[in-house]
């Protein structure tokens, strides 16, 4: 057993898929072509039908925390009053960045590998009427916890109808259902190198009516994020600045792969579906062994995070499925280095990528002091597998 | 002859380089693992041995544009006042985005196909005392001209020393000698799609001392473009947000291809004397062929604009480049559409795509009532291949 492959098993990078990289090697082409644009406007077209919202899609050359950026300097003014729902690395991110643009932030947070509840965030809007924004992480991929999205949209449409719902969704979208349009999601931020399965490089965001119409009195300072400016060539398949061609032309396969799962959102909610199953299987082959869960009580389908057992750094193991069998997963982030490690499902994986995750664990626990029945893990995900997806067609909510 | 090949030969996107393409396609890997960084390092290491400058060099996921913005706000402070020299689209450009973020413009402006004279910028250093930066392109695609940036420099270090020289380079390097160091080129912007061979996405960003210690104290607020936070990762070859792994692969390779014209800066002097070269070669068809060049005076070996003959119009030149013969090049942009085409010579280009570029005009002009002996033009480049490139190993300057 010689050959070692590498294999791309994070939360993002995601695996690639490979027509997609192939497309990618199209990229001698002009951008102000038609040819050219009529692939953007299909990506415009897949990304809002993927996603089954009548929000305008934006596509940005920029990781996803330009879109991120976007969404507070074209719709906020210095001075708003906002609410920001943190529980882990990237709620950090939202305070941070709306911070640094002169926005009053009222700071909701969780304890990582937990989530704002909705009822903190219903008693925030009540204490503070005038708010004019709530930000939020839909998957909260450093600690595996979702945030109910659902609700949390509906409370801010019952309490305070004006305050604009800004979703980091980057591990969001392709691992729940995110219903943009009846939620009232404002602004939604999605990153190619997730659920979108290419490389990094280009950022996703859904704008609704009602952001739209916040940007016409917003004063925050704007250029390069200049959403209105993208909107209006965006209609013409065109863009501000030159855009990053390449990963546009493996975007469109993408799309196109989505589809083949179902038409339009129907396809979206198959790779959901796969997720959630992944997740679900994850989370029963570690309990299975004897593992703990980090985030338990609302645990997201883009990564299951894990805690190393007592007296073992999750280090070792992130470095061991490295060493020992060429697979990069995730360790802990900030805090939680060392403590975590975390299993993706987001975008293209399969179940036999999990049966060779859970089964390099094993081996990886055994190898350092924490006894495993070998294969016990495994059998977990293959009686999901034969239960809950060959034996059933529904989808796993879970 | 029924096979047409679609030929990229436009100023930006540029041809690939093949080899950069290939590597693309290894993007199935993380960009929190040493492997990584090291290729992040070595081309931190390599932009800054290419440029032949002490200046700490960056590199942002982003258009051009966004390294531009950057340089904006991380540097000033609304009110403080600048002067922005702009003779085309792109020096538009900087004029839009300085007042958007509220500083306070001294424009000086020169007609499309001129440049901003060394001595009107004097007289603006001397009429604003206080000017807190200079802002300029390099080379200004839109209309083939260049600006003398050595002078300008210079100037401004006499007059000004604290003022930031603010240079958009964007097809400037590559094109033109740069002296980063000795011209005091406080912030250099350039971008991937254009002398570096690979597509769009990447914007780098050479940021001298002066201009760090000007971020101490300036106060526009940024977050994605933050450089003193993207800086800190940088010197471990890390990133703020996700990276465009892929076109970092890319241009790992295009650093290595430069450095085999010669070490170090070497290499980007003999790409410099290609663009340079094949620029004079095209001035030289251009006008044996009866044509009158657009930017005479001080050209740009970026792109050289040609005014279409009297009474056609530059976009029939454009369509039938596409129609007969699959090649793209540029038209005029903004007010020059229609009027002038563009060639354009940064990266990727050798002798053999400008004896094709210039056999297909011979053909479309003559077919479009401006009779032309054929090969004329050809000859001329021909003639100055032969005498200038195989005759000697002089640079060409002009």
């Amino acid at each position: 057993m010689n050959i070692k492959k590498q294999r791309l098993l994070t939360a993002g990078p995601t695996p690639l898929y490979p027509k997609a990289l192939q497309a990618m090697m199209g990229a001698d082409l002009h951008h102000r072509t038609q040819d050219f644009r009529e692939i953007v406007l299909s990506c415009i077209a897949g990304l809002k039908s993927a996603l089954g919202t009548t929000s305008d899609a934006l596509i940005l050359t920029a990781s996803g925390t330009g879109a991120m950026e976007a969404s507070v300097t074209n719709c906020f003014s210095p001075g708003d009053r906002v609410i920001v729902c943190s529980a882990g690395k990237f709620g950090e991110r939202w305070l941070e960045m709306t911070k640094a643009y002169g926005l009053d932030v009222v700071a909701l947070t969780a304890p990582y590998g937990s989530h704002v509840a909705v009822e903190e965030l219903e008693k925030a809007l009540a204490a503070n009427p005038g708010v004019r924004g709530v930000f939020v992480q839909a998957s909260e991929s450093s600690t595996g916890a979702a945030h109910d999205v659902k609700a949390m949209g509906l409370a801010i449409k019952a309490t305070n109808p004006d305050a604009l719902f800004v979703i980091d969704a980057i591990t969001g979208i392709g691992t729940m259902p995110l219903d943009i349009d009846a939620w009232g999601l404002d602004l939604v931020v999605g990153g190619s190198q997730k659920a979108f399965m290419i490389p990094p490089g280009l950022a996703f965001l859904f704008v609704s009516p009602k952001a739209w119409a916040r940007m016409e009195t917003a004063k925050l300072p704007r250029y390069y994020f200049d959403l209105r400016r993208e909107q209006k060539n965006a209609v013409k398949g065109e863009s501000s600045w030159t855009p990053a061609t390449s990963l546009i032309l493996g975007l469109a396969e993408v799309l196109k792969y989505i589809e083949t799962f179902g038409p339009g959102k129907q396809g979206m909610d198959k790779l959901v579906e796969n997720a959630q199953h992944l997740a679900a299987a994850t989370r029963l082959a570690a309990t299975t062994l004897g593992l703990e869960l980090f985030a338990p009580s609302l645990p997201s389908a883009a990564v299951t995070a894990i805690l190393a057992p007592k007296g073992m750094s999750s280090g070792v193991i992130v470095k061991e499925y490295r060493q020992k069998f060429g697979s990069i997963i995730n360790d802990g982030q900030g805090e939680m280095k060392g403590k975590i490690f975390r299993v993706a499902h987001l975008g293209y994986f399969d179940v036999v990528d999990l049966f060779g995750i859970i089964a390099q664990l094993e081996l990886i626990l055994d190898a350092n002091g924490f006894p495993v029945k070998l294969g016990t893990g495994v059998a977990a995900v293959q009686k999901y597998y034969a239960e809950k997806v060959v034996g059933s067609k529904q989808t796993v909510t879970a």
